[in-house]
């Protein structure tokens, strides 16, 4: 039986999701819980649709587990009692036939945030906020990503890993002022490893009168690691959302990738 | 030199505003800064117009302080400096003919925030929203705020002090629900100690079902603290605003204390 879980995270006192032998991280507490209900030693491991860094923060992170023989209804509850503050679980549900937490999802979400008021960040939201102590264009921050959008090679934003494709599909990336806050949404298909902080280091620099809108496109057509795009801090970084297909839509995929692993 | 000093703070650090010895608070915290720039062992008391409690936030917080021969945009940004990160100066300013942060201060606006889904508080809010297990009627709620609106005793809402009034004009105290974020915005010329902490434990008395809304009405009239009024957590309370009279309105306001004083 396939469980679908949807997960709200602090990232601040993790490791990023994923298991490290030794270290806090978000998959680590989640699994370590499930054992505990089930009994077991181990359990099988969870997938998610975004693998976020130590200090990413998340409000729509989705993840599969496959288990037998469990009422999802009891699990849900003893889970949310047992897991620590700085993880929520908004939801846990049967997921529907063909659903893969990593595979099925069309669209991932981020929001960036940023303060540029001389006084710093709202000290109740100084955990995902980034302080910035120069006055931040926010126009030229959008010029700057209307030359991103698309598809292209983001090799220029992306940690190089051996043989994966750094081709992706930017669908949004805006910025909105509103007062001393800058939030900027980056939706794609899907992100390379620090892709997301990598462009939020090319707006910055654009957006402090540093570079003109047009570097981005000079940047992204250089295909390779620029030392001038820093990767900004992690933790104004919030996966605020997953989009995944219908259950007709998921249906139909599954049956797709079957045929085709067939032919 | 009167100075006005508007400060935001996280409180969960915090034993709260008012200076205590050996303890971390937030008067304590902007008093040794100051110290430090000035090059003094001490310095004149802070005068603030909402002394909150432990654990209590702020993001209108206001203060005054007297100093002779000081730069007021120098000293502005060497404490932004030297503050820590859960305090944040707004602004520094010369205040204006008559002010006094405490005694000129018309209004105080503080904001309680609940959550009441089963997953609990999104984890990024979770130091200064309550989580609350079972669901609440944002209506009851507003229903038996009503009764308690106006220039009343509110003697069974307050720590009860020797000799001081426990009369109050609450201009506002409502409840509204975002999804599953319930904000109760209270607003009163002034506040006993505790005060906005009860009268929450009464509205969320009243929103569980436990009592009809016209309770609240019962309990005001007994003038007496009831043991039914819970004293709400700290950390869902944050003073949102405090509001002053215009500089003309100050100046008449002075003129006439010190007529009354001269009588």
């Amino acid at each position: 039986m396939r469980l679908r879980l949807d997960l709200s995270y602090d990232g601040t006192a993790f490791r990023g999701w994923a298991t490290q032998p030794r270290l806090r991280t978000v998959q680590g507490e989640v699994e370590s819980a499930l054992a505990t209900i089930l009994r077991r030693d181990t359990v099988p491991q969870l997938t998610c649709a975004g693998r976020t860094d130590a200090g990413v923060h998340a409000r729509g992170q989705v993840a599969h587990v496959d288990l037998d023989d469990v009422d999802p209804v009891a699990l849900e509850r003893r889970l949310r009692r047992l897991l620590p503050a700085d993880i929520a679980l908004r939801g846990l549900s049967v997921a529907p036939p063909g659903f893969d937490a990593r595979f099925s999802a069309l669209q991932r979400r981020y929001v960036y945030r940023l303060c540029d008021a001389p006084a710093g960040p709202d000290p109740l939201a100084r955990g995902s906020v980034v302080g910035w102590a120069r006055p931040l264009d926010a126009a030229a921050m959008d010029a700057a990503a209307s030359h991103l959008l698309g598809e292209h090679d983001f090799a220029a934003f992306c940690k190089r890993r051996e043989g994966a494709t750094t081709i992706r599909t930017l669908l949004e990336l805006r910025t909105d002022r509103r007062g001393d806050l800058l939030e900027t949404t980056v939706r794609a298909d899907a992100f390379c490893h620090s892709m997301v902080r990598s462009l939020m280091g090319a707006l910055v620099a654009v957006g402090e009168g540093r570079f003109a809108p047009e570097w981005s496109s000079e940047i992204l057509a250089g295909a390779a690691r620029d030392a001038r795009v820093k990767v900004m801090p992690a933790h104004g970084l919030v996966l605020e959302e997953v989009v995944y297909p219908d259950d007709e839509g998921l249906a139909a995929r599954a049956l797709e990738s079957r045929r085709r692993r067939d032919e």
